[in-house]
């Protein structure tokens, strides 16, 4: 059989390996796909010292490779929204399939892309914008096919990971360790998108969708950083039993879907809490086969590479099946889809790590457990530290039961009201993962 | 569409939960599949309490199923080698597909039954045979097609990880803990193939086969049991900062292809050191994606069954498919697998621990270490304890750098002519597992 052509727009860290691994491994890719993939065009402005072309045809402009009829299959990985966006439009009314590893492009407007595939019959796959190397689309969406899924808990952001991991042990502030990651090229020059919980959003929203089968919304995830987490929160969250991850949690209630990227505490004998340092992972629990673990390399060239090829070798051998009969883009049929909602956040449920720095003041306890109990909230357990010599402040640090998180907001403000109670109450949202 | 018709031979544990799924989750299922997936007829000679069958068709003869025309599907969930091969054949003989959780007729049958299934034109699934329902054949064989794979490590076996935790967790003996395993229904009476490595190794085989593209060899793997295991290696080697698991481990090697299932040390912080109880872990390293690691239980009625119905998902969703396109039974062609070969153990390289049992003399080091050395063995680690009142003995545990299995026989033959070298000396392979 000929070889499937493949077009690759952008030849930056995962553009290089992509070409890298295809090439590399052309000859046991070949053994499992039946066929070879071949690399038949690149789009790139510029040279990747990594990624030794050869004689590959080389242009500039990524759209000569969608126009290209020699192309079956369109890789995009320029990143960004607007430029990507048309390239895959493009290429998929030019009845290209496409494989791309932008997660913001998925999430922002992956409705709309796989509506159009849909119309055109052709495949977007989009392994590589989750978790990197980490087959997890996969997972939930053919692994896990026979069960309702009930939830999804991921460490899917490598950069934030590592800043807390080093938090942690070695005891440095946020600030420290996020300027050590920019230094290393683990974070951006801008780091908002890692460490405010936007690119974690971007993934979650996608694992959401094709867990519950439910449109992309990106809009209506609530997404919380690290930034504002002290060595203090954890070192006090370890003395309870716990770590803190920044998680991406999604789970279906009865009265819709939780969609939530924050700082979790999370007990420390948790497969993981010990994930580490840039590495991702990600928990599914589904009402059949209870919870499992996915882990492996989050980013970089050739673990992102990995997801990209598996998906090359999807498409190549999907190239003569009925469009009606794939794996849906979403996991579901698309006239399946649910329209049950996403929650705000307020009415999500959980349960909550607090510090409220207090006088060291007779009753202050009291008064903490009435503001709580009134509202209907459990103590789970509670932790009242000596008063520090410097200020005579004694931090009262405790955790809840799971409640809806408007009766901590409550409770919170009717806390910071108490004359004893002096600046702003922490609160971290804790999460079992059993 | 028409729902695909489904028989279940064998209403077992696994049988029951995958009726009980595909009934509870039908709806769901049929969301993601595109149209309904229905058990038109069981085979069973005892009904099974768990499972409600209603109205379903049921037959004492499992080969009423493979002869019903309805059937598209067959399931065959009855266990065993003999039996269940001949079901497995006939169906394939009469046209239909078959889905599989028999680990044994895969490891020791799978060339034929697969070569049967090619000339027919129909997919033989076989995700439940290895680690319950973790997805783990779908992650090698589509989600890391882009890798050639180095290794596999797995702790593939709950009932061996249970004993293993409960050893190390409680300091109970291997005896103890068996017995116990066996009256809460973990273990079998006889429990030869869990604790002997046997259920490990049919496992381990499917997995290095689909991992290296090689025919299934299970002949050929070599098998070690937990029996021996005492609590004093159990407790040295946590003194060493490891953890003694189960392993089956599957190495590429030029020189061949390693497949063994034995006692391993693992250094105590890789989250595979942390899967406990009855949980199943299996580490994959590609050259691409690094290493990677899916977790969750291994076994049981309804995790098994998750792992069933995701395979019929699958071939609901191949029906309509090229019979030469799909994924491969051994994720490579049949016509490319590889006659690389399986190494004997004492070909295989590994780092080793050593408890040597010496008399309370000068000189014994010496003449250890010299042992080592001249078989060009180097030591990373050693720890003389004090010479134990009771019997004068002084043991001396070492680990040594990697290097061929036939030399550390050789070291243990010449140790245990020593004169100063009491009982024979303890032997236990050490993977690092980056």
């Amino acid at each position: 059989m000929k070889p499937v052509k493949v077009g690759i727009c952008g030849l930056g860290t995962v553009g290089g390996g992509t070409f890298n691994v295809l090439k590399r491994n052309a000859e046991e890719i070949a053994r499992r796909a039946g066929r070879g993939i071949e690399v038949a065009q690149i789009a790139t402005r510029h040279p990747n010292a990594k990624c030794d072309t050869g004689a590959t045809p080389i242009t500039a402009d990524i759209f000569d490779v969608v126009n290209n009829p020699e192309i079956d299959i369109v890789v995009e990985l320029i990143g960004g929204y607007t430029l990507a966006k048309e390239l895959v439009l493009k290429a998929i009314e030019n009845g290209k399939h496409v494989v791309t590893a932008n997660k913001a492009l998925i999430a922002v407007h992956g409705n709309e892309i796989f509506a159009k595939a849909r119309e055109k019959g052709v495949i977007v796959a989009f392994e590589a914008s989750v978790a990197g190397g980490i087959p997890v689309i996969k997972a939930i969406r053919e692994g896990l096919a026979g069960n309702r899924i009930n939830w999804l808990a991921g460490i899917i952001n490598g950069t934030g990971n590592f800043i807390l991991t080093e938090m942690r042990e070695k005891g440095r502030t946020f600030e420290e360790v996020l300027k050590e990651a920019q230094e290393l090229g683990y974070a951006e020059a801008d780091p908002t998108f890692d460490v405010e919980g936007i690119d974690a959003a971007h993934k979650l929203t996608i694992l959401a969708s094709i867990a519950f089968g439910i449109p992309l919304q990106f809009d209506k995830a609530y997404t919380e950083g690290i930034a504002r987490l002290t060595t203090t929160d954890v070192n006090y969250a370890e003395a309870l039993g716990y770590r803190i991850k920044h998680l991406g949690v999604a789970r279906r209630t009865d009265a819709g879907i939780e969609l939530r990227v924050h700082p979790t505490l999370i007990p420390a004998d948790r497969l993981i809490a010990n994930v580490n340092g840039v590495m991702n992972a990600v928990m599914v629990n589904g009402d059949a086969v209870g919870s499992t673990l996915y882990y492996g390399a989050g980013a970089g060239m050739e673990p992102t590479a990995s997801a990209v090829v598996a998906d090359l070798v999807d498409v190549t051998r999907a190239l003569t099946t009925d469009p009606n009969n794939r794996v849906p883009h979403l996991a579901f049929q698309p006239d399946s889809l649910s329209d049950h909602p996403i929650l705000p956040i307020s009415a999500c449920e959980s349960a909550y790590y607090l510090r409220i720095q207090a006088k060291d003041h007779p009753g202050v306890l009291a008064q903490v457990a009435s503001i709580l109990s009134e509202r209907g909230i459990n103590i789970e357990s509670i932790m009242q530290k000596e008063a520090e010599e410097q200020d005579g402040l004694v931090p009262v640090i405790l955790v809840t039961h799971r409640v809806v998180e408007q009766r901590i907001d409550d409770s919170i403000a009717a806390l910071e009201k108490l004359d004893d109670v002096v600046d702003k109450v922490v609160r971290i949202r804790v999460e079992q993962l059993n």
